[in-house]
């Protein structure tokens, strides 16, 4: 018998989803990965300038790097690429379900950062250091319309890629359903609402939050705004212009910081 | 008799701004520009389908279109600068001197913000905009060491540009001690600092603040943290990583905003 159509794409994704790799690049994005112990890596291709730099990261690491000429950079980069003599094929990090850390431990009241559709990867690796600088327990994007985990992300993040739990789930609505199950209280950001980010979280004690950003120019989707237990504003952004989305995602998460003991 | 060398370079820098233009590029950045009144254009080229575009924007300005086929498109931009058909080259804006944006009226108690040598124009511009939604009457860089107004960075501002003042003085240090002799109580932010900005300002009323921020690694230079009146940080921060500098321009403009009513 033959298979239906979405049997057969639904195993095709989980094929491409376990063979996928990733080339991080750069000196720093390269040392960072080099030294996290939970990072599958594949191939390490260096200058010997880079080598020498790196020396100590590639002998904690146990790798053997192949050497390539700077001319003829031998890694499979995107033109444009600054990878400063270094790339490292790797897998994605596994942070385990929604579930996973969105139960995790972790300092103070669980503070999660949903994005609608959020896809530019400078975007993600700035909002991926502003979730680990302000102690949120993940960024979750949805499968499909959400940045890979990609160099140029990494790049941005500088670092907190490495650290900062990065989950893609099927679909952000059921997602959020599950989170306010959890005891969660969704908040989805959006110019328009009344209420601001502070009230909505005043009193709130011990209780999770999870914030929504959509992406720039359309916002939240339709779906998602109405799966929300509030919508809310940036208290004090005058009616003039818009902040960018990893400027708002960091005001958010400074408004909605615990302010309980 | 022969001038002497430093009158020479005052001379030629003086002439050289004078003659400064930029090319704006982009529908979205050309489009601002061609309804601003401020703005002094020189050139607008556009293939025919921009033209269509922006037709009702070409008609506001009176200008006369150059219009250019898409495969050799004749304006001078940057490879890989996503032009969308339309470049602009107009004059940057004169938005005065330090001291008249610095008592410049607006809403609320004046908020500057100074920045120490960040150069990129994607932060900068991602500044512009937040700047401009939170109120602050200009952002203030350093002449030889800021971001030139450019096409990129127009575009990362996304019409902030050409409404949110952006001003570079010669000397920093001499700009912090004028803002405080005008009163202004200038606050540096570094991650190291006691103090959180929240602290800072509690009490204050409607005294002026400037917040100075520095390029991402380097941070504030020594001269700039000793003519503080204050260092600061943003509270919250966990110790782990560190905030894009845009940012964390944003959370301290958001931090900082006036609660005196």
């Amino acid at each position: 018998m033959k298979k239906p159509k979405w049997v057969i794409e639904k195993e095709r994704g989980k094929r491409a989803a376990a063979s996928e790799t990733v080339w991080l690049f750069g000196l720093h994005a390269v040392r960072d990965a080099l030294l996290n112990p939970r990072r599958e890596r594949l191939r390490l291709v260096v200058t010997l300038n880079a080598e020498a730099k790196l020396a100590d990261a590639i002998a904690e690491s146990g790798m053997t790097p192949e050497i390539s000429d700077p001319r003829r950079f031998a890694a499979p980069l995107d033109e444009g690429s600054v990878h400063q003599g270094a790339a490292l094929e790797v897998r994605p990090l596994n942070w385990g379900s929604l579930d996973d850390v969105a139960l995790s431990e972790g300092a103070g009241p669980a503070r999660l950062v949903l994005l609608d559709r959020v896809t530019d990867p400078h975007n993600v690796g700035a909002i991926l250091r502003s979730a680990e600088v302000f102690g949120a327990r993940a960024v979750v994007g949805v499968q499909r319309h959400s940045a890979p985990e990609t160099g140029a992300l990494a790049k941005t993040a500088s670092g907190a890629l490495e650290r900062q739990p990065y989950v893609r789930i099927r679909n952000l609505s059921d997602g959020m359903r599950r989170l306010q199950e959890m005891g969660y209280l969704v908040l989805g950001l959006d110019g328009e609402a009344e209420m601001s980010i502070e009230a909505a979280v005043a009193g709130i004690g011990d209780r999770p939050v999870a914030l929504v950003l959509g992406a720039e120019g359309p916002g939240l989707r339709e779906k998602t705004k109405a799966t929300c237990d509030h919508l809310v504003k940036i208290d004090f952004a005058g009616g003039f212009g818009s902040l960018n989305v990893s400027n708002a995602a960091a005001v958010a998460l400074y408004a909605a910081r615990s302010t309980a003991s």
